[in-house]
């Protein structure tokens, strides 16, 4: 008799978190050991209810179609487990006769993954517990990046470029972009590339360094004056040198965390008013995650490699591992995979290093020798004939 | 002696115009009979400077990236010409010995082009002036609609259905996604496509129709009560039954227009503060026109033939016209191309056909029949497992 697995998403999602899921369905098949494949209905709200989505007999064809789609086609959620819930998790994959779960989200889906896989060992229950990484803001311990970023990353690069473009070839009004990342820069350092690529000017701001606003003011008031237009991108999370966020929507999420937001917006205030400069902000928000057409060919490779090899991993009776990446930045970019302890990574967050950012508004080459490759082939080559 | 040609942008670009330019350029090089070819620099602004780009020998291979450059390549400016800058015009034509004049733009650039061309009339001055359509929002009269709408509709289409299966796959908050249109629906329309392929409950409105904000939050409550997740599109210049705004910026732009916008978060702070439900406001702003990824083949293909024909027509004698597009939307889409008189769409917008807005949040199908070939091939099949 085969085995049962279970994959479950956790948080929200990104533009290649189908491309895992696609990757751990055709592994699953093409094993030959695999009975029934269950997902998770929205996560963990699914595990606790039992109730769980056959995905055993869906067409290949609608399978292949995971990578052109975007959010969680399983559905995710926010709830944080408490201890009371998981007896009610190892219930569920008594009842459905799992060997296999597959966690797949960011850190608070390893640290949940790491507590499930220490019970179902206590309980006895022979269950093989692995993570896959997913988080556009690219916080993850341990693995060399985590796929969802590069597809993120080319969004804030990319749509920087475009927008800088915008700016500069009809100069009326700074431009402000809000991107994603609460406490982690990554995804906002990648707009950077637009300071590369155009001839506009460029300023960013990370959650990493706290903003002295007059002094920001300052700074886009000259950067303005040389008259080639300005971009201004901001982290949603960047703080004041009293460490509170610039702006807040107030609202606090299933984790306990407060969801900053409008960071753009004031920013854009603060030059109209304080300035008298036109301005004008933009947040394209949670299409920073969710936009298909600028998923990273990379980032889809490697979202599809950690799913696959997490099914591999567990039908070969690895347990309690996260899948991390190797990244091989040479001529040619490559990557291996390789099992870190879930222990490891739970709840550990990376930062973006402080040395890769300059003035408190520029970005390293350090950090696009590190990002390039998971975001895109090469630096766009626009013509730009003014 | 070969002849000299002019181009100019004039307004806000779209993620075509620099495909217009690229028509216009390979055009004057194919005929054999121009001799040079210029730009204005920043539009209007360039031309009232004489200071204009000589394009003449900028290599081919540039000019073929004017197809994937955002942005007006050769910059543009929102100055309205008033009656004294006129005859400064027509010096900079003489200047240059200008055979051939195009202004690319919308509403107020088609209003200048007449202007120029009738006053070079009066002085007996031998300029052939063409107008080479553009705008996002659709809203230029006697063509079947403008080069920019096919790329901004698809990208209002595909970014709803991307936010919509976030709004549906993680369904704890209620999206707003605000989109450019100021007076014209055309763009915000095609995010009611998310209500078709995605299945997530899906609210449009336009600016067409006053709305009602009580109904509004009523229509709002009553399907996010259905637990499928719900999006909320607003065009960014909707008004309430009073007429005004539900948001504005308070900055006037060049044109006198009052720059509108903050409709989505206006929406949102209603939804969290007079319904208890979170929700959060996504405002692309001006990625809408800008975003390259998301470029329609079709709108792009139009936009290098308007520029092509525009250069034709202009050799041959022509003058005094815009060029205008015929559609056939048969199995397979095809369109013609023919002049329009420049009184006859100088300052004249087209509004979107009420009767294809159902209940004020709903869009007809008879918008798609006209909107889907100019964005995209076909409706986005998404894999949908929950």
């Amino acid at each position: 008799m085969g085995k049962n697995i279970l994959v479950a998403h956790g948080g929200g999602p990104t533009a290649v978190i189908n491309t895992s899921l696609q990757g751990v369905v055709e592994a699953a098949r093409a094993s030959g050991q695999v009975d029934r494949i269950y997902a998770a209905r929205f996560g963990a709200e699914g595990i606790l209810k039992g109730d769980l989505i056959d995905l055993t007999n869906v067409p290949a064809s609608t399978i292949a179609r995971l990578s052109i789609t975007p959010a969680s086609a399983i559905g995710s959620c926010r709830r944080k487990l408490t201890d009371a819930d998981y007896p009610t998790v190892i219930e569920t994959l008594k009842k459905f006769s799992i060997d296999c779960f597959f966690y797949n989200g960011g850190n608070d889906s390893m640290d949940t993954c790491n507590k499930v896989s220490k019970l179902a060992q206590a309980k006895g229950l022979d269950v093989k517990v692995i993570g896959i990484p997913k988080t556009m803001d690219n916080d993850l311990d341990v693995t060399d990046h985590c796929p969802g970023f590069g597809s993120a990353g080319r969004y804030a690069a990319e749509s920087a470029c475009e927008l800088a473009l915008d700016a500069s070839g009809l100069p009326i009004h700074v431009v402000v972009l809000e991107l994603m990342g609460r406490n982690a820069g990554w995804v906002t350092a990648a707009s950077a590339l637009a300071a590369r690529a155009t001839d506009c000017e460029v300023l960013t701001y990370l959650p990493e360094v706290p903003v002295d606003e007059d002094r920001m003011l300052a700074d886009i008031e000259k950067a303005w004056a040389r008259g080639k237009g300005l971009l201004v991108t901001v982290s949603e999370g960047i703080c004041g040198l009293d460490g509170k966020p610039l702006a807040s929507t107030g609202i606090v999420d299933g984790f306990g965390h407060t969801i900053p937001g409008g960071t753009a917006q004031h920013v854009t205030d603060a030059i109209i008013q304080k300035l008298g400069i036109k301005s004008r902000a933009e947040k394209p928000g949670l299409l920073g995650r969710a936009a298909i057409p600028y998923a990273s060919r990379v980032d889809r490779e490697e979202a599809y490699a950690v799913g696959k090899y997490a099914v591999e991993m567990a039908l070969k009776g690895e347990s309690d591992y996260m899948v991390a990446i190797d990244a091989h930045r040479g001529e040619k970019y490559s990557f291996d995979l390789f099992l870190a302890p879930l222990s490891q990574v739970a709840n550990v967050e990376k930062k973006f290093p402080l040395e890769w950012i300059v003035d408190g508004n520029r970005i390293d080459d350090r950090f696009f020798d590190y990002a390039m490759p998971l975001m895109m082939e090469s630096v766009p080559q626009y013509a730009i004939l003014r």
